[in-house]
């Protein structure tokens, strides 16, 4: 088991914003935090769960926490991620339902797995971010982050979207589809997984581009250096609207002729998870890996 | 060779709308009836490609022709299909530039394949439309027929959308996802495979369901009886919004709670092709079944 | 609730072979049936399981009994239905252990479950069977039932196979692959669905051709009319050697230019189920379609 | 254009064994290398296309040549990788025939690519090659290279084989499947592709785990690190038997219990191309990515 000498004093808390069935958990994490002696941040996202408690924005988190403990599910924890990445914190994701890819302690647990991980007792992982920006001609309009991925979509069902690939400035292909998904290892679980893409291990330094809808039948996911530099160019003739979407969060409109370029953070976003953390069996348990086989089976 | 004794004397012209490459064909073709006898009526899509001709409403050929000749693309002919379906009126549909899986006669071969289908010496084939009812609350709000597919699709990138779908009231799935393809076997060639659904022949009886981008792996496309009654139930807390295309081209935005109703519709497309028309070999072509093999192949 | 005036009174008990878990299931079941004085003939698929019991070969059920009753996993049905598909007797079959596609009754409720179906209340569904013949030059060398599937495989992993397939004489495509999946929509939820077919619904008259790993990417899985006769020709010149399994269960080495001959079989399996079946209910079962949805989600 | 300032002067040829279709290649080729002043070595492969020559042993090249050209096609180049790759010898891979993935110079244009390459233009590329041992018990019974990939089959269409996998001696899952294919970059353009995996970009340090018609549909191919242990053990009690291939070529057979480790190699495979080489023109050409769009298309 891990020991880390790491002393966590301030400690910031993001929950899924308005989700009243929350209040008892997070008071249960203040009243437990503040027993230890830490000095608690409450972020804005917990607006009208604890009365009487002074709020923080979530730049000032970033500023003044050493650990941040997020409750909610994965989605809670990738706004999370998105907006702290840059603060280099350790970030802690607490699910409150079912289990998450991210959010891997469970609320019933989170006590006794809280302690050990405040006592030292944990496995540190990096996970890599994408950073997105969005030129139009000369300018660039847009800058973004992304710990998941970066999707471009068409805005209208009636017409595919076309456009170009460039990876290091050297042409890949020419696409017609409904988009493209551009993930991280960690965002292979997420809608790339839907979009027919494969498994990332996590620790793997790579970025992934899974077609959506592709028209052409050979267009397969393509998995590259996590050094390179992804252009997406959209043709200028498009007739249709296309938009880009970072985390499926943060959405923006592009214009025909737009270009999208994608490469990695240079910030990862750090994830505590208890000592015995392991990405295979939570794979295992979400996939129902482990499950009996299950067809008309003729060995039966 | 099948021979058929059928005599077409009114004979409608379609076009490509707007697409002044296709005058000199549609000049030639017009010329070629007409030298023959026939009584020609052009319709309104070709304003502006033949000067000082009078042009009829779509309704009009629908109920005085009793043959169509399309000339442009696949979906020239979707469109002439979808509106005159309810005519039972055969269609011929003649490409400009490249194969349609619709579009089977090359404008460059056009004149000795058209002599061979006036003379009887044809292919017909009855492809079957679905008929779809929107539903909201106790009203029905649209009535469209398609040839391809009926598409229920999420509007935004941001969200995937929750649907329960049911076969004859019988409850199937509860599905999130980017959309569901609703298709004909004509539309198994055409966006059910890019959303992976399989190829149906034309001729069996029989719908398509395929998810697109499914959030469940194991939600594969469904295949069932052509008689049977689709309904596809928005759920009332769906965030985003959907909208819902027929064959691409019509799109309609769904509310929360809407309800499609999609059934095989009553009339058939009825397309005539050349008397040695084979659909294997249109697939071997589009698909590029018939090329060599491709890959690092350790057997050379 | 569907009532039948049927009234069996001979019944055949067939087992999964040599399992000496299934003694008391078939103890139960025998003892209930002769209280209620059926007559009950013991297929030799139970030899060991029950002492001092008279055995009968599987033809002499065929011949005397009016219904089947099979206690095992899918595979065992599968047996009894492709050796008894020609008797034209209705077949019930028990699940041991995890519930299967056609062994839908569970060994914990068949008692209340058989009561039902004998007194006439049950759903009756006609399951189409395939017919193979493998033919070497001018010499048919095996004729062979399938319920599920034919599947044409080669037998070394070193090589793929080449075939080319047609369908009522007409050329379909000449593939290089590890072989072919050629199933019922009851096969549609076996190895079919491994090999990425679709799912078909069991009543839909129809036959799926699923390519298993095909070498061209465009080579997708192809439904067609039950009445179409399906050849598959081996190539002279393969280098490796194939062979052909019937339900996964016989199989039959292939030689350069075999033809394999299949078509849908005019006996029909005649399934016996609870009143009230739903195939819908059981596919949201085995493909866990009901559960929630599992993905690092941003809407969370 | 990059110069190097190598000066190969020992250069071995090897050629697709038996092709007499080769020998004017081969001619022709041996002939422009000895006017250049070359010392060449005849590989073994060659013999019977070359008259009165002396033939080397594969050993013998690897030892005494600073250059090896390969005639034939990915298959002919994969087996001499596969055997030379211990000799660290920079290799040309020459097409006869169809461009392949490996040996991309076409026979057509071979005198002047060489004559670049031979003066220091040229693009080397240092390729990833797996080790794998087959254990039996305590004893390592097998050592085997592969560039492509490691593919454990089952051997009888029958039956699925049941296996575990373990990356860096974490368990990852239990499978029941045909098959599974562990392959480096360089393989995901062969069978991988086949089996349903993604494209991997062939500089990438990574290794794929692709599964072959896998009965659990969430088995989804998985890109690791290049530097994970992967250990792959069959069940005790498959009742199937299993065989194992290295690049499609080399073949054993497996029994219950065998366990398959394989990581990466430390040598890799170094390929010359010509100096404008592109990775991506390659795939869009064989993929067929640059073609015109295909479907039944409602845009035109």
């Amino acid at each position: 088991m891990p020991t880390n000498t790491h002393s966590f004093q301030a400690i910031g808390l993001i929950s899924k914003r308005g989700e009243p069935r929350i209040t008892l958990t997070l008071q249960r994490l203040l009243q437990h935090l503040e027993d230890l002696g830490k000095n608690v941040l409450l972020d804005e996202s917990t607006e009208g769960l604890l009365a009487g408690r002074v709020l923080h924005a979530r730049e000032e988190l970033g500023k003044c926490c050493d650990l941040v403990i997020v409750i909610g599910g994965d989605g809670t924890l990738l706004n999370a991620g998105r907006t702290l990445a840059r603060f280099k914190l350790p970030i802690i994701g607490i699910n409150h339902g079912r289990l998450g890819f991210l959010t891997d302690i469970s609320s019933h647990e989170m006590i006794p797995a809280l302690n050990q991980i405040l006592q030292g007792h944990f496995t540190s992982e990096a996970r890599s971010l994408l950073i997105a920006e969005i030129w139009r001609g000369k300018q660039r309009i847009i800058t973004e982050d992304a710990v998941n991925d970066v999707v471009i979509h068409n805005h209208d069902v009636v017409r595919m979207i076309e456009f170009d690939t460039y990876i290091d400035q050297r042409h890949v292909n020419t696409q017609r589809a409904d988009g493209l998904v551009v993930a991280t290892p960690t965002g292979s679980t997420a809608y790339a997984l839907s979009a027919g893409g494969p498994l990332v291990a996590p620790s793997l330094d790579a970025i992934m581009l899974v077609p959506i809808c592709p028209h052409t039948m050979s267009n397969r996911p393509l998995i590259i250096s996590a050094e390179a530099r992804i252009e997406i160019r959209l043709h200028e003739l498009n007739r249709t609207s296309a938009q880009v979407a970072f985390d499926g969060q943060a959405m923006t409109r592009l214009l025909p002729g737009d270009r999208v370029l994608i490469q990695q953070n240079t910030h990862k976003l750090q994830l505590l998870h208890p000592a015995d953390y392991d990405h295979f069996a939570l794979l295992r348990k979400k996939l129902h890996w482990a499950e009996a086989p299950q067809e008309n089976d003729p060995s039966n």
